[in-house]
């Protein structure tokens, strides 16, 4: 039994092509000798689901495009294809649509199974439009009996978790009471810093415990924040891992379920040995790539302020793009360094960027000119740091519209988390490149870059110099905030494993400080709610799944 | 049997300034007779559910008010309280949460009942923090037997809904097989323009078909883009409205279940012959207040533009802060026409408004010259207007910095829907005042004030000139745009009701005006999402519960 895993890079909402994507990758696995294609979770309109399922017109095209589909797949005679795909729910009650499997055979489609365990994850918002399922779901085929699961229906094993599972029932435990030859799941989970190993692990877990083979297909590319790793795998039924598809990579494996073989160790498709930057970093390269094309630019623009923020953007940007095609522009201040134009025109020699220089003393003094009357006989304060910020974001908007460049934001998490940028200044941008890492791990992904490349890339200048806003004379971070190390030990705490203050002084930071951080983090909701998109990498991204309220009581 | 409705204006995440406030309601409703208390659903963290939820910690200081509270009732011999709290779920499965009614009585606090009906509407994320409920509660008191019910818990009659249901079970019907001699609902419902009449006539229908009285307590005040506009309901067991509490307004209201007497028609509570524009007008009033006041902010600014939308949200700025606290600038560029200054002082005279002009044209000056080297050759174009926009809010900020004003944005739903707006320009504010008005909504609202006030508070120059940005010399919004009713009403039918291409042209309107306005909605999705929070009022509003990509393909 072949069986050809379809790893695609989708675009959200474009039902066609996605269409004509699945059915390249099928044509391609069919070559191979492929004998059924499975696809990802949702892979007819793109994982995650977005408003649009609430339209019945996006409903309907669906459906005639699965339709569409399985008529051209029997008419050159192709492997039928399992896939992910909205399905309205025939019953007049509970949400109107089923996160389903479909396979497309024989002219027809057919849905196999409706997912049991609906995601409310931040990024996946299954409950805004599914209704859930009863259960997994059977495919027979050549004398095969098929277990059929979606995304999180193979996730809540009752052995896999210490602590609290996040569903009261395991559909396909409940499934495989009647037993199975094999498990196929469909998925769509993104990338995040420990996600590859777990979702490796929830696999093998499922085919030992069951001793069966274990097919599971992912989606691959960006979607807006989100970036689907792929790494689709097939494992045992020892649990071993016996192929793994690209990582970052558009794939399609064709496996025989009848002769794995388990990779060894280190599998050299899981690639186990790998630095965790370097997973990071490839991630970061996709999110950008991916967003920059899929809305429809090739090029890109970012300001360059000889900190360590920009240089890694700009790295990672000439990477994803190319570097003819990221514009790298200083606009120094009177409050600005010599060092920080050497440095930005270091790091550019360095990536092969175009930069500009455009000081931006003339808007400034016209500026102050302007306001002077109404702020006469107050003192300098926040006020003119933001401006210079927003004049900056200003110019560099200029550039993004007159030359059709997307303006990649600089910002990273530790200052997203204080609420250390300017709101409209170095906040603007249509991604956040760089925002779900903390300051800590932006030097740490520049040192494995300088590292991986045997030269350097991002100077050591960058790296070392103290950061500095550069918005008043001597300024430096860490006269608002701790030392980085400390103020990301503490955010890590509080953001990642939801330490309260007690919890924080019981660590043994500091109480005045634990209180005065989160106090901070809490402020700067405001700023984060208008700041663009940012490419998540950590599982636990300050943004859209992290709902918090402006208004409220800061203690 | 008294009982006390508590309808509080509570604060999100403060849980022990929301202990005290619940406090004192109660105690006004004890002095007032009642024997039980009432409050709304999650009245001790404030609807509806944040982040905040996700931490240990926040839900062991939620446990901690609770007993504190209790305690607090039984030494002062108060009545019991029953109210809204998240309470840990005990069992180690699910969500670690439950969203509860808890009744506070004898010194302790004791869960009746567990929500069933998750919410997923886009403003209440249930299914992020909590694990569902498996039935309503009960309540002895004093020989009344009362079912309880947690929000959407008494909303899914199968009798009510014409069309799909949004759950597939009906917790209050599998309750009342057992019977009760009342139904006590506790919500967190939202105001929009159709809901106060549902939430009537969804309560009606309970007691009506259950023949028992039902009191409903729903949460009042501003949270962010939500406003809870209370109107706390009493129906005899004919379903007709015997009390209801203030709308838009804190209230105690202490009715007695043994002599429930109809309002009659029209119910001078239910005030049902209101003109609608009077509740969105409260509603507003009542949404920038909330949100300025629980920011900690006392005054606002605004861009005064000669326009429109900034005429109405001034009017409705000083209502809420008080005209002393609200500034108007004027930013006149050399495109601003001499109507647009003269136009604005009227506007600021009629309601009593500070203003300030600052002409934007040494800083577009300097601009220039800072962009003249890159731009050479280049046609002007919508970089130029752009430039303006953001000029404008860069003073408008610095405004904000300076003297700790709330900027308050001015845009409408209609140039939200068609990216007719500047990001980091126009688009700027701490919220959206208006957003949530599409353009002609906008006219109608400042109709119905000046005809409410009996005088001219919008000048009519206002109301009757063509709408222009003024970025370029004679410009029309109509030359980008169809005419704003035209436009309004293919936005109604395909934001509001779902259509796309083909039914917007089933309706009657051009193939071609349809397709370029979905085609512009789903490509400004770059700018609502880094847009400013937003009033919520039409019950869809865009924004955050309206989860769209921003990389995607448009057609």
């Amino acid at each position: 039994m072949k069986i050809g895993l379809l790893q695609c890079n989708l675009v959200s909402n474009d039902i066609e092509g996605n269409a004509e994507i699945l059915y390249r990758a099928l044509v391609g696995a069919a070559a191979a000798g492929a004998e059924l294609g499975v696809a990802s979770e949702l892979a007819l309109c793109g994982c995650p689901a977005t408003g649009e399922l609430r339209r019945r017109a996006f409903v309907e095209r669906c459906r005639f495009a699965l339709t569409d589909l399985a008529g051209r797949i029997q008419k050159e005679d192709l492997p039928p294809l399992l896939l992910g795909a909205p399905v309205a729910n025939p019953v007049p009650q509970g949400k109107p649509l089923h996160n389903c499997s479909v396979l497309l055979r024989g002219g027809k489609s057919m849905v196999i199974s409706r997912k049991v365990l609906l995601a409310a994850d931040g990024t996946h918002d299954d409950y805004y439009y599914f209704e859930s399922g009863s259960a997994c779901g059977v495919l027979q085929f050549q004398g095969w009996r098929f277990a059929v699961a979606v995304g999180e229906d193979v996730w809540n094993d009752r052995g896999l978790w210490r602590g609290r599972r996040d569903y009261d029932s395991d559909p396909l435990e409940e499934f495989m009471i009647g037993g199975a030859d094999a498990v196929i799941n469909l998925t769509g989970i993104p990338f995040s810093r420990d996600g590859l190993q777990r979702h490796q692990k929830v696999l093998s877990w499922a085919a030992g415990k069951y001793h069966v083979p274990v097919v599971a297909v992912n989606q691959i590319g960006g979607m807006d924040s989100s970036i689907y790793p792929g790494g689709s795998m097939v494992f045992n039924n020892g649990g071993d891992l016996c192929a793994r598809a690209a990582l970052f990579a558009e794939d399609v494996l064709v496996v025989d379920l009848n002769s794995l073989q388990p990779c060894g160790t280190p599998c050299p498709a899981s690639g186990g040995k790998r630095e965790p930057e370097e997973d990071i970093w490839n991630a970061l390269v996709l999110g950008v790539r991916d967003f920059a094309h899929k809305c429809g630019f090739g090029r890109a623009v970012l300001g360059l302020s000889g900190g360590m923020d920009s240089a890694l953007v700009a790295a990672i940007a000439a990477e994803a793009l190319g570097s003819g095609n990221v514009l790298g522009i200083m606009l120094p201040s009177p409050y600005s360094s010599a060092g920080s134009i050497d440095d930005s025109l270091a790091l550019a020699a360095n990536l092969d960027l175009e930069t500009l220089s455009i000081p931006i003393r003339p808007g400034l003094e016209a500026i102050d000119s302007m306001l002077a009357g109404s702020f006469a006989g107050k003192e300098a304060d926040v006020t003119e740091e933001n401006i210079q910020a927003r004049l900056r974001a200003l110019i560099l908007m200029a550039f993004s519209n007159k030359f059709g460049l997307m303006l990649l934001n600089t910002g990273n998490k530790s200052e997203a988390a204080m609420g250390y940028c300017t709101l409209y200044g170095d906040s603007a941008g249509a991604l956040g490149v760089i925002s779900d890492l903390y300051k800590t791990e932006v030097y740490a992904l520049a040192e494995w870059l300088n590292r991986k490349r045997g030269r350097e890339v991002i100077p050591r200048a960058i790296i070392e110099k103290a950061p500095s806003a550069e918005l008043r004379p001597e300024q430096k971070d860490s006269d608002s905030l701790p030392e980085y190390p400390l103020l990301d030990a503490i955010l890590r705490a509080c953001l990642d494993e939801g330490c309260d203050e007690a919890e924080l002084v019981a660590r043994g930071f500091d109480v005045a400080l634990a209180r005065k951080i989160l106090c901070l983090f809490r402020k700067a909701e405001f700023k984060r709610r208008q700041s663009p998109p940012g490419l998540y990498v950590s599982g636990c991204a300050l943004g859209q799944g992290d709902r918090r309220p402006i208004a409220a009581v800061f203690k």
